[in-house]
């Protein structure tokens, strides 16, 4: 399993016992939450830029492809080493640098874990935006590739909206700085934002300063049921067309309420048609006033019930179900494609509509759910994988999903990503002139297509 | 002054009486806010992106630069057609396509005015954060290609911020299509971003998706006067480390109170040594809370005195001062090189001080005032342009402020871009390597070097 012998005498020498060829190692490093699954020639497990430098040529040198990983909680093969090479592990460049609070901005090695990084900065009364439901096990990192969101981002953006500057290695093997640590810049072409959501196809993160935001001194929830997931959907439109923005708003279609109440063990009616969760923060003298604007755009055709969630614990008990979710779709079938499209708001009664019924079409079980303020829904499409019927009707709904999406004006991913799963949909969201020029602009970074290769753009 | 006969014939052929080669056209379009000038061999005016493809596909053809053109409003020489070429004016390219307020987003062309757009919006409740000084008269376009920010963008962020979708023109004259209008995205590579601040150097906008924002229904605003500027620059810090954020903070040295209060007949003190211009905006049952919170964050070491501005009459007379601030210092001098370097926000006592330093040692006054909150300071060095040796003082003065800004861990701009002023400083801003990659971004997107050459990076 070793690759040829003068890299790994390279490779050995810059890292020691930090480059494993191990093929019991390299197995776990070949995998992430996609399932999919590849063999890397070896692990490299950098501590600093310079080792990060050195891999990058010695690959370079060698022609060995490079496929970087924070903890491979991505859901799109985007960590899968589908053409070998090796694996850059960033667990060991776990470091906050800095917290500066007077600037409201934290700069971190890539492989510090989002749980952790928030942790640290509480006591700072600040935090990072982005909260994908990996948080506690995903690292920064990883989220910066993936430009990750999570409930909060329709009142705080994504990752991309919450970086200031990243260091970074190119596919050359040249160390780049773009940005500063300003929250404002005029200065020459905006790299930053470029490599963030470029999924480790353009450069490999080594450093990051993040923009921070205060913490709300308080927060308060509402539950609304809805007699049908068309009411719901017409209700998100109305709340994200008003002046008050939720700091979160979720949608869960009849299946998902389901799933919230018999397997996450969320306190929830049964018979309910789809439901919100609508949260606000802010100053503590502020948020019954923002709840009640929230009351009302959330109140209208179709609405059954409408609750607070005023406690703490009320809050967290619902949130809670609502993040069991995702793994306990498994218990209703052993293969799912879960997918996270995005459509303008007020698109997304047309969009849970079009999708129910491609799932009568394909007579699978579509489960929606998500982050509706962004209007980004998780679409989960449920199938028997050892059944060739059911397999072939899941793919073809798939296609049909993305194909409603676009028309819809909407686009394949708002926060999971492309990587391998969904590189092939790329020319129908993006058009050929755009996506040459994507090719073009990898070439730039990576002259030799070492970094990530296969991922994010499809095979000319 | 016509360019080459077969050249003029088919943009004749391309654009009818939209194509000019008069020299008194040319001599109005060939200059901007910098002061600074050249000829254009002719000027595009055209109406629709089909026009705009064909101009770069004439241009590229014959190999003739393209200078794109908002209204000029750019204090760099962004629009200045140094290399020759034609300058294509959007001027006629000034529709509103659409405005979806369930979508918080509008459609435009690039040469609507800022302030055309604001007026437009303003029946929906809804605003696009942008506002330059300049908005009455500036276009969203050129706003784009600068990335424009001003006094909101403290909570609102600048241009970049701001942008869902973009369609453009490469200098290869492919037409593509960067981003959706969605508020998430994480579908392949994140042209949109890029593009914003690229200033007319990557590609020519012909169709922007903006994000919107909820217009807040109240504001309210403080003037604080501070012994000092140190004093001021410590509260600016201590303003950005507290949870509520402000909508607009900006800050006044002694030289510019002076001149708010004798040229702008502003209501001021002489005799302050500076001054923060704090407003909050939001729920009217919020806005005393919030006011009070930003006061005691005002309150420190060295406040003189602290006033509300509470009416908007008030607010506006304060406001209407700070505005006519910049116009103002060509009372003081003749000669102004005005710059707008940013630091982060915990530097700003540090920059105060030292630009303070600098403008004794050149003996000559220097003003300071701008966008507290984002740490981004309009610079302005004052001189005789006739004196010889006060030029050459205020050349080195502002080589010495760009030196101190990067030293704080900031940059040459926050807003008003690079262009033609500030080229020659990238390198120090900017690493060898990174400088080299934009370099090639440029390429990728306009081979031929045709648009806007000279703009933002230095010669090779």
């Amino acid at each position: 399993m070793s690759p040829r012998p003068a890299f790994d005498a390279e490779l050995a020498a810059v890292l020691g016992d930090a480059w494993r060829t191990d093929p019991a190692e390299c197995l776990v490093y070949g995998y992430d939450n996609s399932r999919m699954q590849a063999m890397p020639v070896g692990v490299a497990l950098p501590q600093d830029r310079e080792q990060v430098v050195a891999i990058v040529r010695a690959c370079r040198k060698h022609r060995l492809p490079i496929v970087p990983r924070g903890r491979g909680t991505n859901t799109t093969g985007a960590t899968v080493p589908i053409a070998g090479g090796i694996v850059v592990s960033f667990e060991r460049m776990d470091r906050i640098v800095d917290i500066r609070s007077g600037d409201r901005c934290a700069v971190v090695e890539p492989g510090v874990l989002n749980g952790d990084l928030q942790a640290a900065l509480a006591p700072h009364g600040l935090f990072w935006p982005p909260d994908p439901t990996s948080a506690a096990f995903s690292s920064v990192g990883g989220n910066l590739a993936c430009n990750a969101g999570g409930p909060h981002a329709v009142k705080y953006g994504a990752s991309r909206d919450n970086v200031l500057a990243l260091t970074a290695v190119t596919g050359a093997g040249e160390l780049i700085v773009c940005g500063a640590s300003t929250t404002k810049g005029a200065t020459g072409y905006d790299l930053q934002r470029l490599l963030v959501g470029s999924e480790g196809t353009l450069a490999l993160i080594v450093e990051a300063t993040l923009r921070l935001v205060p913490a709300p001194p308080g927060r308060s929830a509402l539950r609304a049921i809805y007699r049908d997931a068309t009411s719901a959907a017409a209700a998100v439109a109305r709340l994200m067309s008003q002046p008050v923005t939720p700091s979160m708003l979720e949608f869960m279609d009849a299946h998902a309420v389901r799933l919230a109440r018999d397997v996450g063990g969320a306190d929830l009616p049964a018979d309910a048609g789809a439901l919100l969760m609508i949260e606000a923060d802010g100053a503590l003298h502020e948020l019954d006033a923002t709840i009640g604007a929230l009351s009302k755009a959330a109140a209208g055709e179709g609405l059954v019930v409408i609750d607070a969630a005023r406690d703490e614990a009320a809050r967290e008990r619902l949130w809670a179900a609502r993040k069991a979710l995702s793994p306990s779709l498994r218990t209703l079938a052993a293969g799912k494609i879960n997918e996270d499209v995005v459509v303008p708001v007020s698109r997304i009664p047309a969009l849970v509509d079009g999708v129910q019924g491609i799932a009568r079409d394909a007579a699978l079980p579509i489960v929606c759910f998500g982050h509706a303020g962004n209007g980004n829904l998780h679409v989960n499409i449920l199938f028997d994988p050892t059944d060739a019927g059911q397999c072939a009707r899941a793919d073809a709904a798939l296609a049909k999903v993305f194909e409603l999406t676009i028309s819809l004006g909407g686009t394949l991913s708002g926060e999971h990503g492309i990587g391998l799963a969904k590189r092939d949909f790329m020319p129908q969201a993006v058009t050929p002139a755009t996506l040459a020029l994507m090719r073009a602009i990898k070439g730039v970074f990576d002259p030799d297509g070492i970094l990530n290769p296969g991922k994010l753009l499809p095979p000319a």
